[in-house]
């Protein structure tokens, strides 16, 4: 039976499990990246597995979220970051170098590989056949270490391109029907792979486009096949060697299927407060426009900023817009600077940000009060701009441009014919911002400034499991309410004990303090609770609290895999009215956990009310065994003795 | 008898009084221009005046020091002050067009005129031969209205420069020099005029690195005569039509005399924490440098930035350093993108940041913990960078630029010769980010976002002002410590309500309590209170919270104008040892005050401990009449009617 490309690639790195879809596998993880607001996190974890130097083909720290730098903590998380990746053979991309997932498609992604991330948009590598995955930092930091990496086997999604785009029709349309197709709960336990006439119609920059927001609908991870268009764009960065062919078999089997017939679609933008709230630009023309952003991992390629520049030549910018580019790497600025398109745009009257991240994951730029944005970004949650009132819609940087010279929602394909872009035969490659470190420096000294505390680690279980049922939280509580994230709170990212005044806080202000008061106890929760971001520090900072134990209706899968990890038990209810049941402050105890944590069921006393409460424990034996041991760090020390 | 330049600028527009020094005059001002820090209360300021179009010659709004936006506050105050110059017919600089200074000189400056700018540095201007004072931003709104400016007549202090500067010594150096000669307060009351031979060898951008951090030493302003070499500068940016030769007459006299001969000068650098601790780049060779931040209103010129184009070219930054660079100005930025050196400068590893403050006010780029960080700047003081454990010097762009390639503190004569930068005949010239409204526009909507508080407004004099001694401080408190500014800080400068819970808190953590619960009161200090700043929100902000007098043994100069302007009685003990006798929640009451506040001194009952104090009120005419009216703005109204 033939194979597809995804399917291919999990073969030639399975170590454990079937390729059943929903069964447990384990895979060879090649290569690592991470960037600096959950790096310093994953390297503290790191640095305790003892390892001198990293186990993967090629591990790389980027730094490209927190480079504001208001104030000393993010300069010392870079430092942390580079002198730790220097003693233990981590290469080092220095502030400035770009962003992460840019620069890895740039000079270090290869077909076939499989690469694990902690940043959720990890999956842009597979813009040229990598089978590229985000995760949690401590899943991240394990496999740096050399251990395979546990996943439900996928189901793999065949969408079939049909066609070619149309003129001002890009590759953000491509994910935005997808995204309006399917929603952002569509991808959930998928791989969307890409096949049909249509794909050789796309650059590598388009694919990675696609791949890297189909993070959006809740996927695995996105994969293009690795083909000629794949090898001409890795000849362009000198990296010829590092290609191969991967295409799916002719007889390949998916497990679903869909197709997009490219012709068909037009430019569109996604609506506040969703990337799935996807509707024709022509709805939304004459809609006032204040800001305009464009960059991010998802448009701030060499091609979509010479896109940009061509629109903007010789034009200004609209009185009442602030238009900001931030090029995805130093290889696209430089270029740009090179070529002219960097003066271009700024005699348009663009505001040229850093190659970073920024006003994406709401550092800096964040809009004026009702205003609205259009921004070539992934995600336009409410809020995350910085300012809650914003309203933030999603667009290609086509219609970014357009929109930017009008001061409204504007269709491009009212510019006119556009200019081809040539794909370069040659990109500028400089890769002097790259500490490469390529052993163990065991006489560095890692440098911790005194914003980085030691993460809380995990104890293993003990036989009576017993406290307060500290807060009652409703459903759908995101990883936002657990532990929110701005850029206020951004920079103490590697500081546990300072967040942890902040948990939970949007749903209980008092929370922080009853566990402290407490030393810690329990959360109850409704339906779907942990759903949002895959951020371990969810899980990290309530283990610091002392939370034992999540009692919920239901889990959201990487929260309840994130606090596993760190050995928090997440049970759920069997019966859910028992969740009403339970009030703030009642005494709850489980005993003979050393037994009862070996079955489906383990029972909840209630002291206060002298109840019972059957709590659901449904696992595989490795997730039972990190409850038992005290989370996956324990685990993989145990598995290495 | 010859007038010097100072003085024929002065004598021009000499609305009121003698030039006789120390002896208050009044000056008729020509333009204004205000930054966003200080810009919105300056305008809503100007606002309660009721006058449609500004009545100066030109009056410019910029936009540069709060521009990384992390929340809508920001923004919001942006648009501010976008809608309400256009209404009143003053021009307004988008974010992104550059540093006020920089932008004001390239292409608003003209000799001989006066300047009054809402901002410390504001004297930049005095680089073509313009009298340019720094202000608080009440005093800019009622220039904006067309009053005159008050000041006492400054003390003219003759600069002779001799010879000229061999390579790698450059127009920083002066300025340092005369900060290890004069000190901080060598400037007090005085005005520096440059002549000399050595005056012609120096640019316009040289200049205006010396006029503009001649305000560490304390000085009113700075002045260089205006010369042929301004004529070409002004030529050059296509605005001969401005220009007129300034000189002092061949017999002027001057208060003070001192001489500089340039051909002695050796690059030096300031070091922690203040920026008259000046030594010999060669008594800190091999100090290990961790960032070099280049920009900033002091050196950010097109020269400037090709010197350092030109020393990183070909090279690569530091493995340990984080290099800046913020061009001064979109002109700047612009023409550095399209010669290439803008290239050279990415190439070599330095982050290019918006063409703004940055850094300087601690906005971005706060270095390390304990780390050292060279600065092109004008303020190294303890925690300005946000970060107070950074070490910070000042320097040339040379030196910080040979320092980034290496790694520690360079003299920059190790690198050879010099390639010559040649004074651009034609600057690119592109006001398209300048919003020019030329007349009032009443039908614009004043956008004000909700972090857009008014401003609390002082109140005529009543009989008896009495209240509680709210709190009791020692000597030397400065404005950062009445009304402390920083990144989380800076963004609620429209927001006097939102600040005053910050209000002496580093002094006394329970003052804005205090003075809240007690309906205000006063404040009782030690010796030179208020020194620091010109920050005006050190006087705003205790009037919104009703303090009425501050009883001090002394003041320093500009808050005690400050605290007059808005209608808080600034009151010397006459015995210092009274001020051992105030306990703090001591009641104090002065009676009879309409009559008291015509003399020179007012006489204090502590009704707790039973007591009379004698206070001194030495104040002019003008002064006695805004504490009767209420400051400055009902003067001015009262003025008017």
């Amino acid at each position: 039976m033939g194979l597809n490309v995804a399917q291919k690639i999990i073969k030639s790195h399975l170590v454990k499990g079937e390729m059943i879809p929903g069964k447990e596998i384990a895979i060879r993880i090649d290569r690592t990246l991470t960037q600096d607001s959950t790096g310093t996190m994953a390297y503290l974890q790191f640095e305790t597995l003892g390892i001198d130097k990293v186990k993967t083909k090629r591990s790389v720290a980027y730094i490209d979220h927190n480079i504001l730098q208001s104030g000393p903590e993010n300069a010392d998380d870079h430092l942390y970051i580079q002198t730790v990746a220097k003693k233990h053979g981590i290469y080092f991309s220095r502030p400035g170098n770009g962003i992460c997932h840019q620069v890895n498609l740039e000079r270090f992604g290869v077909p076939g590989d499989t690469l694990l991330g902690s940043d959720s948009h990890t999956p842009t590598g597979g813009g040229i056949g990598m089978l590229a995955i985000g995760a949690g930092g401590l899943d991240v930091a394990v496999a740096m270490g050399g251990k395979e990496y546990y996943i439900n086997m996928p189901r793999v999604f065949k969408v079939n391109l049909k066609g070619r785009l149309n003129s001002w029709v890009s590759a953000k349309d491509i994910i935005l029907e997808m995204l309006k197709r399917l929603t952002v709960k569509g991808g959930v336990g998928r791989i969307f792979e890409y096949t049909g006439e249509g794909v050789k119609t796309l650059s590598v920059p388009e694919r990675a486009t696609i791949t890297n927001m189909g993070a959006e609908l809740g996927a695995t991870t996105s994969i293009f096949p690795s083909d000629d268009v794949v090898h001409e764009f890795l000849k362009a960065q000198g990296r010829e060697k590092d290609f191969s062919y991967i295409q799916p078999d002719e007889d390949a089997l998916y497990d679903d299927e869909m197709e997009i017939d490219l012709s068909l679609l037009e430019p569109m933008v996604a609506c506040p407060h969703s990337p799935d709230k996807v509707v024709s630009v022509s709805e939304l023309e004459g809609v006032r426009v204040n800001q305009v952003c464009i960059g991010s991992c998802t448009n701030s390629s060499y091609m979509d900023m010479m896109k940009v520049a061509n629109i903007l030549k010789g034009k200004i910018v609209d009185e009442n817009v602030s238009l900001t580019i931030s090029p995805g790497s130093r290889q696209v600025l430089t270029m740009l600077s090179k070529n002219g398109s960097l003066a271009l745009m700024i005699e348009a009257g663009a505001r040229i940000l850093e190659s970073a991240c920024g006003p994406c994951i709401g550092m800096g730029q964040s809009p004026a009060t009702n205003a609205v944005s259009i921004r070539t970004f992934n995600r336009n949650f409410e809020g995350r701009s910085g300012t809650k009132s914003a309203k933030i819609y999603l667009a290609s940087p086509e219609i970014a441009a357009a929109s930017a010279l009008t001061g409204y929602i504007t269709d491009p394909r009212k510019l006119g014919t556009p200019l081809e872009i040539e794909m370069p035969s040659k990109f500028l490659i400089d890769d002097n911002m790259i500490i490469k470190s390529e052993s163990a420096q065991k006489k560095v000294r890692v440098v911790r400034g005194p914003n980085i505390k030691s993460f809380p680690k995990a104890k293993p279980l003990v036989d009576i499991v017993e406290g307060k049922a500290l807060t009652k939280v409703g459903d759908n509580i995101t990883t936002d309410h657990i532990m929110p994230s701005n850029s206020k709170l951004l920079p103490y990212r590697s500081n546990i004990p300072y967040l942890s005044d902040y948990c939970l806080v949007p749903c209980d202000e008092d929370f922080p303090k009853k566990a402290k008061e407490n030393s810690g106890g329990f959360i109850i929760a409704g339906d779907n609770y942990g759903q949002g971001s895959s951020r371990e520090h969810a899980a990290l900072v309530p283990l610091y609290l002392g939370i034992k134990a999540v009692f919920a209706k239901s889990f959201a899968r990487i929260h309840r895999e994130n606090l596993i990890n760190n050995g928090i038990l997440p049970l759920v209810f069997e019966n859910p009215k028992d969740y009403e049941s339970i009030e703030i402050m009642d005494e709850l105890k489980m005993e003979n956990m050393l037994r009862q944590v070996e079955n489906n069921i383990i029972v909840v006393k209630n002291k206060t009310k002298d109840e019972k409460y059957n709590m659901l424990f449904d696992v595989t034996l490795r997730q039972r065994n990190m409850i038992k041991y005290g989370g996956l760090l324990n685990l993989v020390k145990k598995d290495t003795e």
